[in-house]
């Protein structure tokens, strides 16, 4: 199975050199990961400038690129210009949970939504901390993931993604895995108001995280709370089916374009 | 009511000011847009670099600001820091279409989806034409579909996003509105390959839409076709529901914390 292995850390972060060794025990790897790091970038694309790639060497990996895009960038290329259609997208590992409602700003998601979105199995995988830095049971957990796939590939659609978050833990203190869905992350102070040295304002994104009060480990956020490997299947149809009727009842259907006023 | 006027094509498109100008019919109006165009970055925010604002200057439109930053950012930054929490977001007009899979990495949209992040009614329009440059019709039609949603403000939850495609013809020729469901939109020769004249080889994403056989006009793309104005709910919750039971039957769940090989 050819693996290509991306990440939104760029391609010198520990947790894709962790993973990329680690997943060649189930295929040939080739790494084609953004020269930089591209953390928050979402489902963003570069449109408006050109894209260029570079060889890379790195410890342990035979096939690696550097590009000068993002994380969605990475996977369009590599599979329409650098390897072809592949057997798995696997995106990782990330320095930091991408959790709940999250997972919209997160570029190791986006690449594995852009593995599925060209009809390849893929996985996301994200060491659920921002002080750890231990990505060794995080690439176990991603391997036996993958590899069971592997082993069970006919029973699952091939735009199947799975989110996968480890806990900050040693591999003895994780208790196993756990099928989740996507829960609330929330956040206040989200900016922090600084003036620069000429007396201009300007502001730092960041945003203390709300303690929710969920219990049920079959949210994400839960799961990973309780030491469980979180596992959330994602799609990227961001149809709203379960408003359309109510919407239709609310009359837009029959609104004429004249202008109301 | 206070409306957040914002886009991804910069504060200096035209389509931006004209729907601003078209909302003050609807209550008052402050933009907080992107400085420059950023187009196709998705839900990307800003949190590696600091985040500018300057007050503009713009024809007809009392209070605006340009930032530095992602749509996503301005939308953040509007209600957490420069106006509080508004009554509507309302992005665009786009300059083209935000159709089917597209909208996962669409700048407009993504504003809207921060809109409702933060619990705020929101719209996403665009013109769905890449040559066509009169948004007339389009402004009218956000107006009418804003103004039926006022009036009837209290039918649907503050977290609808309508997502508008407006087809590129003038305003008798559209049939009227169509809620619908997203489509799917295929590319082929994703990139343009070429050689700069130092000899390096360089990418520009691009791609040429793979016509599609669907009719139902309840999708997107086809409404549109159809010149009706299409009008999709939109939500950010990415979880796959239908592939839970699914991939807890192919056992995930079972597995254990040792190398399988």
């Amino acid at each position: 199975m050819l693996i290509l292995v991306t990440n939104d850390d760029g391609i010198l972060a520990p947790g894709l050199q962790i993973l990329a060794r680690k997943m060649k025990g189930l295929g040939e790897v080739v790494v084609v990961a953004p020269a930089e790091e591209r953390s928050a970038t979402g489902h963003g694309i570069t449109v408006r400038d050109p894209i260029r790639i570079k060889k890379a060497s790195l410890e342990g990996i035979n096939n690696a690129w550097a590009v000068t895009g993002t994380p969605a960038d990475c996977v369009k290329l590599a599979v329409q210009e650098l390897i072809g259609k592949c057997g798995l997208v696997i995106s990782g590992i990330n320095s930091g949970p991408n959790l709940g409602t999250d997972v919209i700003y997160s570029g190791t998601v986006s690449a594995a939504i852009e593995g599925i979105i060209l009809g390849i199995p893929s996985i996301a995988v994200s060491l659920a901390s921002d002080e750890h830095d231990d990505y060794a049971a995080a690439a176990e957990a991603a391997f036996v993931l993958a590899s069971h796939w592997q082993r069970n590939k006919d029973r699952l659609p091939p735009d199947t993604l799975l989110n996968v978050n480890v806990p900050p833990v040693s591999k003895t203190e994780i208790k196993g895995f756990k099928v989740t869905r996507l829960g609330m992350r929330e956040y206040k102070n989200v900016f922090d108001r600084r003036v620069d040295p000429r007396g201009n304002v300007y502001f730092w994104l960041k945003g203390d995280l709300i303690p929710h009060d969920e219990e049920d480990p079959e949210i994400d956020v839960v799961a990973v709370e309780q030491n469980f490997v979180s596992v959330s299947p994602i799609h990227f149809d961001l149809t709203n089916y379960r408003l359309i009727d109510r919407i239709k009842a609310v009359g837009f259907e029959r609104l004429a374009m004249e202008n109301p006023v």
